[in-house]
């Protein structure tokens, strides 16, 4: 089982009301220094066996389209947990 | 300067309608192969200088009350950037 994570976090230049929200409600619950917070999506997508080339691009391709909102959004995807190594060879 | 972030997803045994939204929706969208898809939120909290043990411990209280909400979801803390180490003399 293969464990492909995409984080999904908005652009440098595109405000995150949210995560100003949380950034101004941390002094007075006690935790300071603090500059900024952002807040973003994560998706953990779970694939049976090992993650193969072709799957690997469709799941970009779904990534930058479904999954983030290109015009605001940036996305990084991680391969986790691929802990069967692909050997061309029936199993 | 220290990132700190703080992934929330959703408990194993709470069910997610957005993510089996999204893996339901996959095949038809040209990406097979995935079994489960998993929707949860990422938070990126950026700190001035080098993280203290203290500030450690106030950001695990707020992700653990603020940012997740422990009866259906858990967080993982993860300490990035964190490329300047803390030797206790002043700089």
């Amino acid at each position: 089982m293969t464990r492909v994570v995409v984080d999904v976090m908005p652009k440098p230049e595109i405000l995150d009301p949210q995560g100003q929200a949380i950034a101004q409600a941390l002094p007075t619950l006690g935790c300071a220094g603090v500059r900024s917070v952002r807040q973003g999506k994560r998706f953990e997508l779970e694939i049976d066996g090992v993650l193969t080339a072709a799957q690997r691009t469709d799941i970009e391709r779904i990534a930058a389209s479904l999954l983030t909102n290109p015009v605001i959004e940036d996305f990084v995807l991680r391969i986790e947990d691929d802990d069967v190594v692909d050997t061309g060879r029936p199993r």
